[in-house]
């Protein structure tokens, strides 16, 4: 089972990650992300949704027209662990391409 | 332009979508639908993505692995037209299928 980070490992994952943020109210990641329009955040959706699939391993996140807001947890461990940098960089290479 | 269902209307609408409510907070109608995983329920939001782009009548909405929270309201109109009821029935039968 994955590992809840250390405060340390989290912080330098975090650097990696510019565009993500420590959730406000839980031990969570969260990033929003503003596409074109509806299609192009969709688009993006459908293939987080494939690798989280993949994964097994899955977002919490809403979409309003061309944004979609981000947050990864993961809940058997109680807070973010490297599955959760894992599907932020998979998010990030997807959203780029 | 769509227009704001009148308060009678929109009343005989709901009973019509009995799984439908309006939202607490704003002028909007919402409902959670559960499903069995994620693959279904994130297979329900692309028939519904579909649809909605169709229409050019977008929801917001969150997921949360086999969980999917719709809000729906016509931005333009300030509140909900026919364009939610239509989407909210079109949601319906994908659900059900």
């Amino acid at each position: 089972m994955a590992q809840k980070l250390s405060p340390e490992s989290r912080k330098a994952a975090l650097s990696r990650l510019p565009n993500w943020a420590d959730a406000k109210d839980r031990d969570a990641i969260v990033r929003k992300f503003t596409f074109g329009d509806f299609n192009e955040a969709f688009g993006f959706m459908t293939r987080a949704a494939l690798v989280a699939e993949k994964m097994n391993h899955h977002p919490e996140w809403s979409n309003v027209y061309r944004t979609v807001e981000v947050t990864l947890s993961t809940h058997d461990a109680g807070g973010v662990t490297e599955l959760d940098l894992e599907l932020a960089e998979a998010m990030e290479m997807i959203a780029d391409s």
